[in-house]
Formats: C-alpha cells, structure tokens, sequence
C-alpha cells in the first residue's frame, strides 16, 4: 500500500539526512501549531462512499490551469533539493516524470531553472517570489517562460520568512551558488553575495497588483499560493490570476493558521471553477487525495514527502512515492463508487469537527 | 450481564486462535480508523429514558424483510468460520437456531450452504457478491433459494477487496476445497484452482441494475449491503431492493467510511418504512442494539463477536453470545421505558459529536 | 473552601469502609458511563459572572414543593446509612437538621422511618418505590405521612434494579431486619424472608396513573425521580406530580442515560414553575450548586458525598459537608453578582459540548 | 523570537523566586480550571490571512480611553511587585516606560502611587477598588489623579477574595508598611494594622453607580475591570464607564468563569465603539494579540509575564517582554497582511470549540 512505502521513505531519509538538513525541511514556524495540525486535518474527514457503481475502469485525469494532467497529484515547490539529493531539482523532475506528475520547480533550486526544465518530461510551473529588485524578478520569470514552464506560482505568504524556533540560530552549509543559482546569472558584475541575497528578498510591499505585472512580462498564467480564504481567493482572480493553491506554506510562515484542509471548501466555493484550485499541506495518502478532490481541489501538491523520496531513493524514489500515492487514489475511488474526477464532490465528505 | 461473556469470549478466542487466523478476523483496512471507530460511535450516544411505564412484559419481536423475527440479533455474513471451529458455518447455524437469530450466511463459507441450510433450524439468508462469471453468480443464487435462503443480501461496497496492511503478506492455510465449498461444484471440468478463483472474483463493473437481475434469478427479495447514505439507500430500493444493510463491512474496506452508528439515522430516515434497515459494524451490547433500533433499524448483525463465540464456544458459544445481548437488550428496553420495539424512536437518544 | 472538605470526606470513608461496602455505595450499572460523567458534566459548565452588583447580604433561602428552606442544599435517598455509621439514617437526619439541609429518607433505610422522623429537626420527605404488593405501599406511605413527611418521592427510574458488575456476585452483611426495617411490620405472620423480598420489589407494571393514587392514599404532594427528559416531566406534573427530581439514580440504573447536568435544562423549561424541579447527581461544589440553580433547578440532592460524610463523621460529619456547599454557593454566588436565588438564570452559564 | 524569551523568563523567575512568592503569583481560585484554560483559549484560535497587501511598514499604534500608544501591549495590574524585584513597581514602570506600555498601576504597589509616577516615562492608569472606608478610597483617587494617572481601572470582580487552594494557610512575608504603602498615608493616628486592613477592604455592597462617583471624585474617565458579558459591559457604559477590561482576574476569583478569549467578542461587539476595551489572561504573544485585537480589544494587558520578567531581569526583563510580544505582533501582523490594528477583524480569526 502506498502508504506504508511513504513512511518508510520517511524514516529512511531520518537515518540518511544530516539533522540540521532534516530540521531545516521539517521545522514550522511558532509553536508549529499549524504544521502539527495538517495530517490529521485531512484525516479528520469521514467519507460517504457510494455501493453498486461501475468502477471497472477507474481514471484520474484532470486539467488545471489548462494543462492535462493524467493524475491530480504534483509536486509542491521547495528550496534546495540538493540538500536531499546530488542531482537535486533534476532527479525530482525525472522522478515526476515518470510518474506523469505535474512539477512545482522553486525561485530557491539548487540546480538552474534551465537544467531542470532539460529534465523535465512532462509539465512543469514556476514558483517565484516578487524580489526587492524588480527587474531581476522580470529577468528569472522571462527566463521560466522561455524555458517552458507552464504557468507561474507566485508565492504570497512571504513578505517576511516565517520565525521558525528549530532552526534559529542554526546556518545550513549550503554553498552561495547554489543558493542562488537561479539569480546568480543577474548579478551586477562586482556585487557582494550580501547584496545579491537583498536583491532577491521578498519585497514587502507587493501586493495584489504584481499578478497581472507577472502575467504581463511572462506571458504565463499566474496562481498565487498561500490562499486560506474565499474572500482573498476571489480577489486574486479580479487581479488577474488563474487559479490559487490553498497553502499554509507547510505551517512554515504564520502559526496558527488554518490547516489546508479546513481552508479548501471555503476558497473552492469562492472560485467557483472560475480558475484552477490546488491545495498542499499535510496530504500524505490516496485518501487525503480524495478528500481535497472531493472538496473542491482540482490537483494536489505533495512536499515534505517529495523530499523523503528524493533523499531515500532519487528519482526513482520521487516516482514511486507519487505512483503509489496515484495508486491508492485509484483503489479509494473504487471503493467510493468514483470512476472518474469529476464524480467527486463534497457530498462525499462529513468535516471534522474545528480545531484548537 | 452479556457484556461481561462477550468481553470473556473474545479473551478467550484470542487465546485459542492462531495469531494469522485471528490477524484476518481482525484486521481492517488503511489505518483501521473505521474499524476502531465503530464500537466508540454506538457507546458515544446517550439516553432519555422514560419513567414509570409499564415495563412488566417486554417483546423484542421484529420482522425484518417479511421475516418474523423473535428478536433483532441476527448474525453477520463472514467468511471461513472453519478458521474458528471445526464445523464452521454449521456450528454456527446451530447456535443460531437456538437462540432464535437470523443466519445471514456468506458466499465464502467453509461449510456448503446446503450443508448450512440443513444444520439451520430458524430464518437464513444468503449473503453474494456478484461475480465475474455471471453464470456462476446464477447457479449459486439459485441453490441458495433452493435450499430455503430467505433474502439475499448482495455486498455492495468490494467492487476489490480493501488493502489492509495486517494481513498484507501473510496467507491463511485454508484448504481450497474450503476456500471454494461453495463454488467448486460449479467448476468447469479441469479448471485450475486458478482460473476458478479468478471467476468467483467480485466484478468491479457491477452496478445497481444488479439488484433486479438477483432478484429474478433467485426469486427472492435481495438486500444490498454497505450502504452508508440516505440516497444511495433510495437508490438501491429504486432498484428493486428490499431493503439494506449499513455497513462499513467491519472497517474492511474504505477506511475513513463514516462509522455505521452515525450513517444509520441518515439512511432510515431515507428509506422512511418502504424496505428493512439493517445494521452491523461494532455492537456489542443491548445497548448498542437499544441505539441502533431507536435510530430506525429493524435489526442488528453482530459479526466479530460471534467469531470469538464460536471460536471459544462453538454453537453454544454462539447461542449464548446472541442470547446475552438479547436479554441485555430487553432489561435496557425495560430500563427505557419501553416494552415494544416501535416504541423506540429517535427521541430516544442523543447524538454524539461527529468523529475526526 | 467546602470542596476540599468533601475530598477529605470521601478519603476517609475509602480507608474507613469495607471494601464491599464501598462497592456497594459506588458501583454504577454498565460501562459506568453514566456514573463516571457525572461529575464533569457539571464541571464543564462555564460562568459568565456580573461585577459591581450589591453583594453584602447574600440569602440562599428558597422553596421546593411549598416547603421553605434556608438553602437549596439536601440529601438525596440512598438504602443502608447503617453501613456507614451504626446510627444509620437518624444520624443523617441530625446531621441534616443542624445544617438546615432537606432530607430524602430511602424506603430501603437500615432505621424505621419513625426512628428517622423523631431525630429530624427539619424537613424530610419519603422515597418511596411502588412494590409488587400494593396495600404493603399504601400502608408505608400512610405511616410516612402519619411520622410527618412533607412529600412522597416516587422513584420511576427502576421497574428492574440495574445490572452493576462490580457487586455482581458479592453480597452485602446486611442483616434481614436492617434489610426490611421499614416493612417488617407489615409482613403477614409466617410470611418468610424471601416472600417479604418479592412483595417489596418494585412492580414494573407501575406507571403515570400510580402519582394519583400515591398522593390520594398519603395525603402528601408527589415527586417523580428519575426524570430526564422535558416530555416526561410534563407527563408527571399531567398526571398530578407535584416535582420531578432530575436523576440518573447515581448512574446506578440505565448506563449512557444522560448526565442530570445535561438534561436538568430541558425538563426545568417544561416545567415552567409548574412544579418543584429538584436534580442530583454528581453535585460537588457549591460551585455545581450554582450551576444547577442557573439551569433551573430550586434545589439540589447530594448523594455519595453524604455516605463519604457520613462514614467519616457521623451527624457532624453531615452536617459539616451540607455546611461546606452551602458556604460555597453563598460565595460563588456573591462572586457571580447574585445576592438571591432568583437572579440566578440561564444566561449565567454556558453550555459544555455534548458527551460521547 | 518573542515568545522563547518569555518562556525563559519564566523559567529564570521559577527558579529565583521563593516558593511562596511563586504560589501567591501563580495560583487560581478553586480547581484553577479558569486559570488552565486562560492559555489554551487564546491557542485555540486559527488565523485567516490574507496574502499580497503591502505590508512594508507595519504600525502598532493605538488610542484606548483616548491615551494614544505606541502599541497595544500594557501591564495589568498586580500587587505586591517587591516580592519579584527590590525596586517594585518603580521597577516595573521604567522597564514599561522604555518598552511604550501603558501601565496599570495596583492599588496594593508595594512603591507608593507618587514614586512609581515619578518613575514612570510613558501613560499610566491606576487601579482601585472601593473600599469599606469611602474616604479613604476618595483620597486614594485624588491623589492618583494628582500624581498623573490617565485613567482610574476600577476592579468589578471582587466582591470577597477569591478561595486559592494553593496559598491557603501560607502567609506572605510582607512587611506591613508595604502591604498598606498607598494607604498607609490615611490611617487615622493610632489606628491598627487590624483596622487599616479591614478599611481597606473591598466593600462588597459597591454596585454601579460606584462607577460615577469615583469619576466625578477623581476627574478621571474610570475603566471597570472584570467585565465578562456583553449586557454588562453595557451596563458599565451607561453607569459611565469610559471602558472595560474583559479579565478573569487571571483565575483568581470566580473559578469556572469564562476565558477572557472566549468572552472577548462578546464584550466588543455589545460596547460597539462606544468605549475602550482592554482585555487581559493568558496572553503570551504577538499571536495571541493579534488574535485579541482581531476580536475587539483596543489593548491587552500582561499579566505574570511581567512578574517573571521583572523577577528574571528587573526593569530590562520588563522592556524586553513587553518589546518582544510587540515585535512578534509586527511580525504576525505583517504575516497575517495587515499593517495597521483598524485592519484586523473578525474575520481574521476561526473561534475554537466552547470549553468544558
């Protein structure tokens, strides 16, 4: 079962990754309330299954965003691969692509955005951040568009870097290059690493009208992730973006914030299929899958996950765990009475009780 | 006080059965969150009593389906009681017969249903699935009408059989002889045990037409299993369905699926009185049974606990399990306020929280 | 602070008590659900206390079925206070006058009702079950009013005893004339012990129609305990109860029955001061006294606590534990901005989650 | 980050403070279920953000009871601040006056009103109850209004001194002429510590129109302290109240009583506007504020936050805390996407399930 080989990818990265690299890829911010509380979230949810429907042949393609996908789940966007693997973001995009996983590639890879997209065999987004320096922020996403990604993920829970206790006062050994690999290219000759690194902050001060600025200049359709509300979901559609991803940034930026889980219903009654709705945090099984599914998510991203694979197996350890997370999907929506996606809805689904 | 000899049953089975045969009895699927929710959501209701009725004669006497019934304790159907005690199925249709409980026997039993139907001294139904081999499906339904099956109970909800990681990897040693006691002599002549495992396979592109088509073929009326919605409770009556059994089928198969304690209201409401409600999944006291009548069930199926009966008890082990509850059921009636079963409503007790 | 009080009480009692004897008084029936609940049940009532409100003078005086009491603090029937204390239930009733404290004497007490009456310097009433021979309950009823009851409480919540595993099988020491003490007199000359037992159960043929009857025979207002439900209460007060006690019976009889705490709100509401509405069960403060008289209540039962007090001081050890919830209350209530009983109101508290 | 300080602070103060000092300053009244719950209750709110609004500068300023601060962050009132530093609330206000909190000065300062005013550098209010002897409480007040108080906070919740388990029977060693330092001044000549006390106990006969009267002597706008209902936050205001602080004396009179988190909103929306609303208990970071302000409040007040700091680091501890929980207020602010108090809502926060 798929989910047993999840946790055993899990415990094999524990014994593998140097501690600082495993808190650095664990830790949440605060209390780590919500990162704590994003599992059982979806494992809160009861399920309604149907009896006596076809399910010979099951199928789990869907689109988002306007891109086919043959399965709902992805990869979500996280920093410096290379720290899990050698070949960093390009045996996760070989892994992806074998197992037909769309790939969320992050600003912050470890290996340049145009390596990646050379391993790429199926379809990848582009995960950016509005820097300070505007025009670098133009520079990488014109550089994505050429590269062939398929759509931008801007990030729009980070103006400032979540507080994070178990990595506080702890400095990964990750070399400059490849921290900045994918901006390096658009250093002023001369400028020091500290300087380069202030450039590539998050601008505080971006809001709602950098959708359609990035839009515009990449010529990309633009989701903006870190959505928790249907108010926000909604006025980031009017803004100009295509769709969100329902995110908590993996309980990594505020504490206490609501789990994914109990933040999709509201954003995908919001958006009302008037753009593409994902959702990461905390899925971890078929099941999961089905539950955001049936709550209104057009795809999922995996990410703690993803990571373990990669640093337990490399690509053939990203391809299993989302085959095997696929895979379980299938079965569940068989014994559901699903045989396709869009059979899925929030009729299946009794919600947990509120947290805290 | 019945609870207490089935708590003693259950010790003592676990202390006679192999540890695989009582792994396979047990187990659920997944995480076994369904399975080890089903007991707490009946225990999680509470009472409202009346005072000072006359409570001097108390009946428990039901139809179920057209069936008379001197009480609501039926068995559930489960395979290989053979696993259990050497007369198998026959030693539980005697301990049935005598406490005057409804046999719901299953398509995989380790005894023939004629043998079954011999040793049954009170009403028996036969519990089918429908298979790949549609012929095969048609013979066997035929012979269990023939031998006096009063219902069909068709399981609805293993269109493939639930992953469950306990019994992941392990094989049972059950002679095939009594893997297939029931379909061996529909074999074709020099068919491997193979093939004939392969045709007795439940066919996932069964849908609800099926119900009409068992119905005609045997003659009798078909009750449709697993069925945890009020509308797909509609569904299947619209089908030609006498009625249904909500089930979770012990926490088998989708794990997650709502506890049958807190489905039933829901589908009882649903059938409002046009076909027979059963229940099984995690009762075990007339307590339990008090709750499930109140929500709107005609009867209950009690499945595990009457493996650990036979197990430690053979027929009288299961006739004293059966009649243990039935008497409890009767003092609480008693206790209640209440001297006959429609007496019981659902004002009769209070929900709990939902679950997760 | 009285709380800390009865604490040390009941800790006394344990290591002063045979343990069968402390079994006896303890047990509940079942799961022990119902008695376990108790307790909390109050507890999770929250308060929402006024500030600034003249709280000098603070008066618990009130009135409960036409009969003035200087607080709403009195001792709900329980059998045998000889296995207490040697004095039985005329130390309780000591105890009981010297703190001002209503007294509930149990048909099943170890002293003759009129010993009791003689030591009562306060008001008592009767509880009374109606036994398979009636003339046996009319002529008890007749001699309670003739010793100077102020009321008839009719137990409704046991036509049978309830089934309590932890005493199942034990036997109390209790001599035969402790037993019967106060049907002794009635017995028919050669009547043997057994005999005399049978006719003293409860008839669980009794219903609404037995209030009249009991109120004709004894001249005295009738009280139905056991009640937990709004409807039922009404039923009662319809067919000439004077009050409800709002019980559980200590969870002594129907296990998962609702928590008194729970259900005293409805059944206050339908009785509509129509009634005296008095409730036990699990009260330990004055801080659950305080609740309990919100919900609607005008007075209150302590059981067990009184045993514990009992066993560990005799009268004085009754008095001092009446004493203590009383002082409690007195200052709660100062606390909560309420100087009488009648500005004690629903909006005082709010409401715990359900149980289960 | 804010809170690890607070936490070390605490622990540093644990371990400086004599045992009894720790238990005066810790405990609640009666099972101290409203002191546990204080924490937890603020915890239990999950947060819903909004991403891309340009949060480059974040302000904290704030007007409660027209006193313009820098941030909402204040003091509550407490007694007795020697026991924690040498300097007392000389301490505590120049620690307050370097951090911008307002101040809440104790009735029962171990420092004289005139030299904690002359210490302190930033707003200060002072509290007072009304005394058994009016004219001392007269006196009291003039002279905070003439030392520089902006605002008098008058305790409602304190009729009688709440009953703590924990310090029952132990005995401070406090010199009398700290105890009475602020009333020391109004003893008549010759008169006992005995009778100075007992003037100076709160008389429970005040009710509201205490609340004009002391503005009317004073010349100051009078907040009530311990409001926890709507109505009487109402009541309050038409008494003439400027304000309220919703407390439950930290746990230390009504136990039981609702968490101020959970009685926050209630308050706010029945003042509407009309009046400053403070809120104190349980608050322990930037979180927990935003949380606060989202529901209502205009401040909050730290409590034993304070103590620990001042115990732990004098009037730096004092500063640093109270700087810490405001710059993690920026922090959540800006990660929450408001930069400016009149931003947050309730829509900002998801309530937690009701307690008990």
């Amino acid at each position: 079962m798929g989910l047993q080989l999840l946790e055993d990818q899990a415990e094999s990265a524990r014994a593998l990754l140097a501690p600082e690299v495993l808190s650095y890829y664990d830790a949440g911010a605060g209390d780590e309330v919500t990162r704590v509380e994003s599992e059982p979230a979806w494992a809160g949810f009861r399920l309604r299954p149907r009896v006596l429907r076809d399910v010979e042949t099951v199928s789990t393609a869907t689109t988002a965003a306007g891109v086919a996908l043959a399965h709902p789940v992805g990869v979500a966007p996280m920093a410096f691969h290379a720290l899990a693997d050698r070949d960093g973001e390009v045996a996760t995009a070989q892994g992806a692509g074998r197992s037909g996983a769309l790939l969320v590639l992050s600003t912050r890879s470890s290996r340049s955005l145009e390596d990646v997209a050379a391993a790429a065999s199926g379809p990848w987004w582009f995960q950016v951040y509005v820097m300070k320096d505007r025009r670098l922020t133009e520079s990488l996403v014109r550089r994505a568009a050429a590269a062939g990604a398929g759509a931008l993920v801007l990030t729009g829970d980070t103006p400032y870097v979540g507080l994070k206790r178990r990595v506080s006062g702890t400095r990964l050994a990750v070399p400059d290059d490849h921290f900045l690999v994918n901006l390096a290219a658009h250093a002023v000759p001369g400028q020091s690493i500290t300087a380069q690194r202030a450039a590539a902050e998050q601008d505080p001060a971006v809001d709602l009208s950098t959708i359609r600025w990035l839009a515009e200049v990449s010529g990309l359709p633009v989701l903006v992730k870190g959505v928790l509300r249907g108010d926000d979901a909604v006025a980031c559609l009017e803004a100009g973006a295509s769709g969100v991803v329902v995110s908590n940034h993996g309980g990594r930026q505020l504490d206490r914030a609501l789990p994914s889980a109990l933040a999709l219903a509201e954003v995908a009654g919001a958006v009302a299929g008037r753009g593409a709705v994902l959702v990461d945090g905390g899925l971890r099984s078929g099941t999961d899958v089905l539950v955001a599914l049936a709550l209104g998510a057009d795809a999922v991203l995996l990410g703690r996950p993803v990571l373990w694979a990669l640093a337990s197996g490399g690509a053939d350890g990203v391809a299993a765990c989302v085959g095997a997370v696929r895979s379980h999907l299938e079965h569940v929506m068989a014994l559901a009475g699903a045989c396709r996606l869009d059979q899925l809805g929030p009729d299946l689904v009794v919600a947990p009780r509120a947290p805290g």
